[in-house]
């Protein structure tokens, strides 16, 4: 029998489907896990995807995280302002052995006092603000400083997470796992980050996506 | 303003989160989209990671789909008994532009007769029994004969979903949303497929879980 390790996912409106999914669906499968998804309330958490998905507990009665994971999203510049969010976040991560964010999600540890003085990184087009919060940007796709480990945007969580399994549980196991979710990546383009995609195609998402994000972020976390 | 695309998944007990969460990520950024996931009833649908997603419509009141998706999971072998999912099935795929399937999802349009003669990919550890539904086993991630397309395990639903996103919006709009969701994979270990993971992975997690499935799989198949 593995040793128990829970891991705990905090949701919130406007969550990115993918930023929660992809971690949940990889450590779901690790030996010994068990999950949680925690909200300020039980109703119904709309992602950005228009879905919702169902927490599994409130803030008031979830379990001790072994491991916290704080997912990103539109919605997080609303979650930061939320005092009920953040001093779940500072609790959990009292406790936590594991303190963990994907795309976005850093801010939300930043607010929570948890990145002062750290290394960490988020998604690509929200780097800039990691000082806001007293972080140090750090290049890569996973960013580990302590027992703190941030990830990059949505799709990171699937590496982040495997990477996670196999600390815990040895590379046997999170290649297992690797193996059982098919993670052979095929993308169509080499542009997944701003690194590698034509300067064009990143101009213009910045120019009608990213820019307003960034200025919206950064104007909650100067709130 | 996009012409508008609708785009349908299909939900049963036991999806795989993954499965159906990473396509309607990326296909909820494209142009024009309106996804729905339509399931037998409106209540939560169990996900195979300990969650629970709500339907938005049930198999009556769904939308004509232009894409039909079909995700997979362990759910697939009992869903491939339910009447009212096959019949769904037929009946969106009648009008659908493009049919298509994440995993073991393939399974499914197979027993609603959508696969015969057609070449497909499903989960590695399934592709055998392709010609139960009377399809063709053809190597690759995604697969592509006329307007069905079957994609392989679990996050190929990525890669799948960004490129039916080029072929309908063109490649810029597809790579803006790769570079949006930070599609740039590292994963940790090569071995995402059978044919480049160590023999003794491979062997171990069929061992432990994946022959069990498969003859599951086969049984409802043959039942």
């Amino acid at each position: 029998m593995s040793e128990a390790v829970t891991i705990v996912f905090a949701l919130f409106p406007g969550i990115t489907q993918l930023d929660f999914t992809a971690p949940a669906q990889a450590l779901s499968r690790m030996p010994g896990a068990r999950l949680a998804g925690a909200a300020a309330k039980l109703d119904p958490i709309a992602t950005d995807s228009g879905f919702a998905i169902l927490p599994t507990h409130d803030f008031g009665d979830a379990p001790q995280a072994d491991i916290l994971c704080v997912p990103g999203g539109h919605g997080v510049a609303d979650a930061i302002a939320d005092p009920a969010t953040i001093e779940f976040l500072i609790r959990q991560a009292a406790g936590a052995a594991w303190i963990t964010s994907v795309c976005t999600g850093a801010f939300l540890l930043g607010r929570a006092g948890l990145l002062g003085g750290k290394r960490a990184t988020t998604h690509w087009a929200y780097t800039q603000l990691l000082p806001l919060v007293g972080a140090e940007p750090a290049p890569g796709r996973i960013v580990e400083d302590g027992n703190i480990v941030t990830a990059g945007g949505v799709t990171s969580g699937l590496d982040f997470a495997l990477t996670l399994i196999a600390r815990l549980r040895g590379e046997a196991a999170a290649q297992a796992i690797q193996l059982a979710i098919e993670y052979d990546p095929a993308p169509p383009f080499a542009g997944g980050h701003p690194d590698r995609a034509p300067a064009a195609v990143t101009d213009g998402l910045k120019a009608r996506v990213y820019d307003a994000a960034a200025a919206r972020m950064e104007a909650a976390l100067r709130g």
